[in-house]
């Protein structure tokens, strides 16, 4: 997400009218709890997070996504979950390039779509 | 949860001192998968909920676990996610039993801790 208050990435399965992890097949879960994990590990690794935050939520936006968040206890909103706490605070573009190269290179080869 | 506003339950792994999906073995972590879908699936049908919402947040009980939660368009904060939104409102007792009893019904022996 282009916010810099927190580190936070979403992760949307290439499976085209789903809005619910229990619509993807057996295998697809398994991988996406795979990538979850794999992601909320290397960003509580990378930023030396507190604690991630993952939620499923889709009320919006109903194509399935995953939010995956590294939380602070100096974050602007700490305890509380990110969601409508907080206007966005825009990166700037090299702040945003560098974080996106950041992640990327804490998951290796393994996630490739972070953008 | 005591929580008459949304249907909203909890899993908790019987894992000791794991705050995050990703310290679960993997294996723990495709049973936490497949155990969150089925209370999904069956949330989502026993309700008729318009979306179902998934959550492993844990800022403030670090002991993991997992918000499941049916929405529906009418709820009290829709389309806003639940948490800090609103005081929970207390099932009766007859109401509370009879929740938790349609629930365990719904899911059928494949889920027996729901209380």
């Amino acid at each position: 997400m282009n916010d810099a208050n927190y580190p936070w990435c979403i992760l949307v399965p290439e499976r085209a009218d789903i809005s619910e992890v229990f619509h993807l097949s057996t295998e697809d879960q398994i991988i996406l709890q795979q990538e979850t994990a794999l992601l909320g590990q290397s960003l509580q690794r990378l930023f030396q997070a507190d604690k991630i935050n993952i939620g499923a939520i889709g009320n919006m936006v109903p194509q399935l996504h995953i939010h995956v968040i590294a939380r602070f206890k100096n974050d602007p909103v700490w305890p509380a979950p990110v969601w409508g706490k907080m206007e966005a605070k825009k990166y700037t573009e090299i702040a945003r390039k560098n974080a996106i190269l950041s992640i990327q290179n804490a998951l290796g080869d393994k996630l490739t779509a972070i953008s």
